[in-house]
């Protein structure tokens, strides 16, 4: 492979910045420090005036999922390829086995789909039922797939939704395997029947989703998970946490000193639920995601979580559908397929309000963009670090440069943008994958199939990672 | 009938407390208030240097109760006799339908055992399964029967454990009704998987009862049931408040607003979770209920709550079992029947750690012994209340008696009591119940069966009580 | 005097409504009950559809105050008046002593000036600086004139601002007198500093004046006198609470069982801060109070602290200047006199936006309007009570009849209407000030010198009051 | 100078543990990698199955004070000694001018004093007093000297307490300057009413002590300091934080996203008050110190605190006095010499009750112990950072070591040890200072005047450490 050399940037990692140049080779970074002499045919990039930074992780999305009756616009190619063009160098996907389905069968479909991807992949299971088979097959996916996380849907009655009691023994079955249970933290059985009130109503547009899902919903899902996991003694992550009430209950649980850590979509961040009375039904529909956008305040109090580290990753829940698609639920908000874009824009939009704001240093935004996620997920520091020895997935970021987000000249297929027409000032002018150049001062070169799928080992092996508390007492029988 | 005066005590309201003589006829009362004259007949109380204040409301117990495949200790009859005993003129007690069990044949039962009452009394109704039946049978104790709250054990997995679904669904028919719903609150899910954890330890004895129920799982619930009510827009009563966690979620709900109640038992109050770990069985066992007693920390926090405001009712919870029914569960505490007593000791317990250390004024006292019940549950100011047209259901206290409670001395039936050895400063002189003197210095005169049930209706035909939100803004349809 | 029979009503007090007439004979409530009679020469209100409430109390008025160089326009007839056309029947107001004016003296000067009033009235004494003399004078007014509360600025440095040495000092003084402290919550170092960043900044307008005191500057201030208080183990009554962060240090506090209190402003529960940018100076000027009108969502959570017993009264901190007046500071905010209206309009905006939302009952608006000002100010039941033996102070309340707010039709003085343009529903038919007709469908019957000076006794004496807690465990010292 | 290789180990720093040997030379780290080889001359360390971590840093010590009449029995030969000892290889001592004494005149004083050092050292400025030569001072400092944090007594009233109008004038310079303000949080004024009031229930001995401060007195000067830093946007650090109620603050201040942070003394974290009431006087006046020992409870929940990042750092506030010197308080314990030992000690009780319960990961323990100090004073990664380049001060810690700690054995100067007879496990077999093997296996090589002077450069430059926010939005006018 070639090699490398970007020369007189600010490296920017979670832990501090500091100016310096970094050359990689075959893949990997193998030197960071200033004045840094390049091999005979070394690729130079100037970097001058520019942040070298970790590539951006995506945990958090959705790329050819079938879903709601259809499946979404991105694939694993252009998904991945979007997120290149975006600085985002790798993604953590989801395999959701239909109940009943072996998660390993699942599992076989979702890494052949996979193939096809432009960036590193990893994958997070969803536990949508439960029986013994379930429970082994977890300990397979750890011990020999390199999966250490499972997902569980609080919502989607009559779907995937998990109840208390496949939550309660899934969450015992990661403390075993050392693996990190997640959420989507939303009250199914409050969804179901607030579903048909809100059609009772006469409310059949867009602006039923949001009436259907109020942020109490999801305050109570986060904090009876986070319970359930405080009981267990097992440490829990709380996916797309989008109001103030989830948001709380993940605060409580840390002030007492509880292993609870907070993803926040991009989209979150910015918008507000105002765009579902959008006079346009498919402006409205196209916002349509679970949780739904929330009203005004929500937005400034995930900023303060993520400022605080009560919250500790950005993601996406990249997973697009055009508007042919949302159109199938023109009649009945609840039918229309749940899901927005974002992998592409999420580091811009994060920049933007985020360090330019002064909200975020920039070490802090790497933090919450891609370190973070590779330590909770067992990545780290081949994932989201410059540091000799990583990954050569890296973005030098160009922080006077500017862009208007656009749906005209997004690279992710599908026909809306959640951002359209923000204007945002801090993008990227490089990415490099694997050591190579994919992206350069707006040239996407993507190469289809060249992602690699991410094994992740299990936690306990590893105390630098989010180690799995120990019983500090053990309970022990009176002698009578 | 025959008239009572009761001469120169200081009566105490929930609202104040002053100087006054009470007069009362034909089970009423018909004067309060300064240099009352008696009518010729009229039996006259010496309340100098004395309080009289409402008779206690015990809004908590379970007399005759079929339970863990035994039955209570105190029926009807002795039950409500000890609770004269005490101060405590009124009960509610639950009628608690086996799943599948048409609800208005199990109140018929109800109803048949509790004639041979001493007291006033009424019901609450247990909600231990769902149907289209048990929905209009709500509607016919509503509007027929006077029982205008339901309860729901969130605890007790396959036997009376209500799931989500059934929680949602009866929540949303209380408010349809304008009915009360209340909440055993405890995540039966986690108990359940906890008490084999426990068991697989090697812990069989009263110690791992705690164990099975962390005061986490009790927080989880109680949040839930709240949350589930703030989104549904109806009040909500949780019962035996037992820890900070749970009292926690009521204070998070009541600061937004929320019209959230507490009960807190007069056990949780004073004892605490060392009494498990007593090398007898017995005693330890005689402490097994649900909740169960708590570590030192929470008590105090439960106090707080009756002077703040944001726990609102005391109770007991009563519920006797001997030494020889504790000792089913002699091999596994998970089979030790559940309850203690305590309907006789309440009012002096609560007086003594009360008023006496300053953390209640005696209106204070009155509100959270009788007022506040009597508010919540429609019974005001007919109960809970020393005024002209109240029942005669009265309570001349002496601040300066003293006594030592014991089984030995106790009225009611066991030979346990959990407050055994306490000596608590304040004590009744004298109880009225229906305008008769039925206790008087330490001598009973309870009479089988001259209780009556008490009707209580519907709210939101009457405004004083606690009212119904209504809806602030009704959402719309947006026009496309 | 002669004697007045409201029919046909429902009579509202802070624990009950209920349907009932009530005669009034020689100043006094003489009767409450069904079907009355009236005896001759009775005049006869009919209150059919209406409510019957205890007159309004507010307990924060500020008549013919001289302050920032000026009075306001309103005096204690005009003031006083006002208030009775608005269901209003008694203030207390404040004596406010200049730094080394002798507490007697200020105290005489303000009895002379209310002896125009023409509805009772009573007083706070502000502490506005500390010597032997002031703990001596309070003693004198504690035991001998009837003042029972102590206000304290934490704001205005350089003039009337309290230093912590003095509030320490003067809290210790109202526990040993049996009085209740206030204070008025602003952190007056950081208010001095910020004025003069502002100014600064160029911003002289009345936009300047919420920019030098943000909520936070409250919030520091609320929270230090409440832990003030809870060292020193006194009660504490927090005046104008404006905002979230004050609202919620009272919330902290009596979560722990702290005995705080706290009164909101009908404007601070209405009115925003968007109003201080409106581009007329006269319209921006004329809302500058302190602390000022808040931003968006801090009046909702206002409300909250009623619903949930957090916040207890309702006030105005009545103080009107003119145009003229308030355009002394044209050039500079910190100039402009200090001061809004409100005792006409507070209970019907209260009731428009509490009742009629349905986030108050009845009941609650009772007691946040006058029971509970009336029981922790010591007036209760003389006032805010409809019962037997009370003072005639009533209001009989339309709550279908309506009207819009204005200036233009206001009978308090001043040329601006806070509330200009509001039209609420729910207003009074009659007032009754000491059992005279003093207000009718709209005509004012105020009479000059008609108010009585209402002594408030100290408590302690009175356990029915807020009781000043006693000490639970008094240290001892270690033998050694 | 020498060349040392720690061979086998597996290096902890604040982001992951890894095994790596580590070389270091001419007093910097050289190499981090594994199996590197050593130059000639090198000497070699063993760190089979130990851990290599960065050396502690020690944010609060007071070396040689003059303090109460005496001067600290530790000065900063043998203190840093000490320190090197137990692993600590930096400290960062307070320079604490008299009121009116010039700073850089205290500040010259106390480098003399420093001079003989045998580790580094770093001085914060305590600003007791407040003119403009102040205020150019500082600016001295921060730009000359190397001096970046300022310290605030809010206590030790008529002494180096600093009222809220100095407060409020320091943190504005502090911004200004891009230096760090600091607070002791304890109410002075309460402080002092409340030693009058304990010494007149006749309270003498050091349980007067804590009765003089209890929790509250921290809390409300905690959340003053935060909310002032707040509103002047300017980051703070509060020392020594020992209670619930001054974690609760920063905790709800980080939450609303303000950059707060936290620093416990080791003592704080393992010890409760219930030592001031030993018999033995000089046991309990041993433990007299500000803020006190505080009751169980509060140990727990600081612990959750270093868990939840809500505080940051461990400290000691090392500041001994022998039994002599304690006895000046023999009759007044306000008299007592305030002050507890612990820079030995510090790394192994964090250690042992930190991470062997699994409360802290190593990973943790290096950030709480070193990096995060480095961080937030900006020494990061000069110190707290065992990477390439970094200062060669390194603890090769062996987690199977144990000691039992004691006066009697202890380095440090002083007859008392605040840790006497606690066994733990987890102690530095060897330390290394400037590259420089100072400790080994007990045997203590501390060289007096080896140790530098640290000077810290102000934040803003340095965007990697906690950067001042910029205003998100600057207030404009309103054109009128």
């Amino acid at each position: 492979m070639s090699s490398i050399l970007i020369q007189g940037g600010t490296v920017v990692n979670a832990d501090r910045a500091f100016k310096a140049d970094v050359l990689t080779q075959d893949g990997k970074i193998v030197a960071v420090g200033t004045d840094l002499q390049a091999p005979a045919g070394t690729t130079v990039v100037d970097a001058g005036g520019q942040y070298v930074m970790p590539g951006g992780i995506d945990p958090h999305t959705h790329m050819q999922l079938p879903f709601m009756g259809t499946v979404t616009m991105d694939d694993f190619y252009t998904g991945t390829a979007a997120g290149l063009a975006g600085g985002t160098t790798s993604i953590i996907d989801f395999v959701i086995p239909n109940p009943q389905q072996p998660l390993l069968e699942a599992y076989q479909t979702w890494r052949g789909w996979a193939e096809k991807a432009a960036g590193d992949y990893s994958f997070h299971m969803a536990i949508t039922w439960w029986d013994e088979s379930v429970k082994r097959d977890m300990g397979t996916l750890v011990n020999e797939e390199g999966i250490n996380s499972f997902k569980h849907f609080m919502a989607y009655k009559n779907a995937i939704m998990c109840d208390d009691e496949t939550l309660v023994n899934s969450f015992k079955r990661c403390l075993e395997l050392g693996a990190m249970p997640t959420v989507h933290a939303e009250n199914g059985e409050l969804v179901y029947l607030l579903q048909k009130q809100v059609a009772e109503m006469g409310i059949t547009g867009p602006e039923g989703h949001p009436l259907s899902r109020p942020p109490m919903v999801e305050g109570e899902a986060a904090n009876r998970a986070i319970a359930i996991a405080d009981v267990l003694n097992v440490p829990i992550y709380v996916v797309h946490v989008s109001c103030i009430e989830a948001a709380e209950a993940i605060c409580r649980a840390r002030a007492r000193g509880q292993r609870v850590y907070g993803e926040v979509l991009a989209g979150h961040l910015m918008i507000d639920d105002s765009i579902y009375r959008h006079p346009d039904f498919a402006t409205a529909a196209a916002h349509v995601m679970s949780p739904p956008f929330r009203p005004k305040g929500h937005q400034e109090y995930l900023w303060r979580g993520l400022q605080s580290g009560n919250l500790h990753t950005t993601a996406t829940d990249h997973c697009t559908f055009c508007a042919a698609q949302k159109a199938a639920g023109k009649d009945d908000f609840a039918k229309i397929p749940n899901g927005c874009g974002g992998v592409e824009e999420r580091m811009a939009v994060v920049w933007d309000e985020g360090v330019n704001t002064g909200r975020l240093t920039p070490s802090e935004f790497v933090a919450v963009t891609s370190a973070n996620t590779a330590k909770l997920f067992n990545l780290y520091p081949q994932k989201g670090s410059v540091s000799v020895g990583a990954d050569a997935d890296l973005v030098v970021w160009d922080p006077a440069g500017s862009k208007t987000l656009s749906a005209k000249t997004q690279f992710s297929k599908g026909d809306y943008n959640v951002f359209e027409g923000r204007t945002v000032k801090g993008i990227p002018s490089h990415t490099l994958s694997q050591g190579k150049l994919v992206f350069v001062q707006g040239d996407l070169r993507a190469e289809r199939g060249a992602g690699r799928y991410l094994k992740r080992p299990a936690f306990g092996s590893n105390f630098a990672a989010a180690k799995l508390r120990s019983e500090v007492l053990t309970p022990t029988a009176v002698k009578r």
